[in-house]
């Protein structure tokens, strides 16, 4: 106990937090375990779940890691997000997000301060999702070799047997819907990142969407695929479906859902908030007849509210977007080309 | 392709490809999914496993960053340690490793050869140990702002029904074995960084040991525990195990398995290599009526070559490890306090 009090006392993050001895033991005791509580002090977790035994369930994997910069910005920090985003790649693939591990890379010198509030709102994200933090791991770098702190996640869930969210399930026909507003995230960033001297009331949209897709599986089990629009926005993964499907894909100007502000930031920087990073929006294509139920299950629910349809499938050139825009004209909508917005996730 | 060729051309990585849309497409496609081999472009994976469905199976989910320093080193690089590192932490819980996830964080101005390199390790290693890259993520932050390149793992794998392997199973009388030479990582990091006008032979022990723990358990299907001595040493995972056991462990200085070279290099340096680093070292303690089939097992591989017994399990102080000098004096064995060396992992 001791040790404990030495060692955090001056409530920075030193080289010998990374150790591999007693300070490194106290600060994962102190600031991780402490709070995310996993159910042993063995290094792997150990898990059961009747879900995963059923026949024909299968479990799903996925990983990110998390550079975000300013590591706290309106609407979340890089610990929501971390947790949020890889609820969210499980989620889209059909599957129910289980468990998550939580891997900090944290620069020398980083207050304890920031990590617990990174660690406390990790932990009320999973708290909402449903989802526990079952294993982690902390390393310490020296000063300058690591920006704060970086978070890697990753998750586990269950497919239920039966469930084949794929985008080559797409038909022509099928209507792309979202589930809210559009870029919020990527100029919530850029306004907090400060060097544009813009403000703006814009927060991040960060919000786990695990609760969402069941609700929509559950209204329009007919649902073909989905995908969260976190960096290169949606007009990446529209075009990542089109391409999968060998389809085309239309989307209506006029329908897109967003914000004046996000519009406004827009204008003024030259940039095109079909690219704009979200971090609690996802694309979804359903067949026709089920569109009007799936809007329904989502706007149910606040992460919804905002749901829309934003455009169509075509029997078109295979892989490309298009957009009929305002003025009645319609463009090619590309993947992003080059680099936006640096370490928006 | 015309991108591939653009963007991959000057070799080096820049903010582009981190930014969600062409560029980063075309490096994860050309330096990590080319070699890794995703059964889909989602961005999920999506796994069944028959061994997963055993009743009383219970699935294993673990994590570890690294961010060692230097990122090629004698015996390894980055890549090789994430593999080996994560597969190490399922095996020592009695998992059959399966599936890793692998994310990596990448600063700009990084050499996209150096990331092949990494890629290719990671790939030799995971088939070595029977385990598939199933799903990854790449960053790209600015120059600066990480050091070269971190790369964090996940691994799931299956417990089998009927194995549980835990310090809380170990009775006074067991035996304590390793499999092999200790504090070789440590040694051939400290020597490849250079700044300290070492020169050595010596290199890292890392290495899978999926396969060896897999053979101890079936000739001694009696072990109690096991533990990776990775950051902190044996003497860590010895404290770890003493601790929650709530006995004590005697070590005996004449049989600690050391080299030449690393012994040499800790009295010129004045470290202990009870404290240094192994990336393919274990300590595992079993009933003394089947240590001998347990050194057989390993003696039997490449990585338990130099197995050998190196002390017991006392009914004394709970959580003391004590070591027998070799001058037949007694010493403690407390856990690291401080710093010693950073970024071995």
């Amino acid at each position: 106990m001791n040790m404990i009090a030495r060692t955090m006392r001056d409530e920075k993050v030193t080289l010998a937090h990374g150790g591999g001895g007693k300070a490194m033991r106290d600060l994962i005791d102190t600031v991780f375990t402490s709070v995310f509580a996993p159910e042993s002090r063995e290094d792997q977790a150990r898990l059961s779940e009747a879900a995963l035994q059923e026949p024909g369930a299968r479990l799903a994997f996925t990983t990110d890691s998390f550079v975000v910069d300013p590591v706290e910005f309106p609407g979340g920090d890089i610990g929501k997000i971390a947790v949020c985003g890889t609820v969210n790649d499980l989620a889209v693939g059909g599957a129910r997000p289980l468990w998550l591990s939580a891997a900090f890379i944290i620069e020398e010198g980083t207050e304890v301060a920031l990590l617990r509030r990174i660690v406390a709102s990790m932990k009320a994200e999973a708290d909402k999702a449903g989802v526990k933090i079952v294993t982690g791991d902390t390393k310490v770098v020296g000063r300058g070799m690591a920006d704060k702190v970086f978070v890697t996640t990753a998750g586990v869930g269950v497919i239920p047997p039966g469930r084949n969210l794929l985008a080559e399930n797409i038909r022509a026909g099928d209507v792309v819907l979202v589930n809210g507003k559009l870029g919020d995230h990527g100029a919530a960033i850029l306004a907090a990142r400060g060097d544009m001297a813009l403000s703006s009331e814009v927060t991040s949209d960060c919000a786990g969407l695990g609760h969402l897709v069941e609700a929509v599986l559950a209204a329009a089990p007919g649902v073909r695929a989905a995908r969260d629009a976190t960096r290169g926005g949606v007009a990446s993964v529209l075009n990542e479906l089109a391409e999968a499907a060998g389809l085309s894909i239309e989307i209506d100007e006029t329908n897109l859902p967003l914000r004046k502000e996000v519009k406004g930031m827009c204008e003024i920087l030259g940039l095109d908030p079909l690219y704009l990073a979200n971090e609690g929006t996802l694309a979804l294509v359903v067949p026709e007849d089920q569109a009007e139920a799936a809007l329904a299950a989502m706007r149910a629910l606040p992460e919804g509210r905002d749901a829309c349809v934003i455009g169509k499938v075509l029997d078109g050139t295979p892989g490309r977007v298009t957009m009929r825009t305002l003025f009645g004209g319609a463009r090619i909508v590309d993947m992003l080309v080059g680099e936006q917005l640096p370490r928006i996730c």
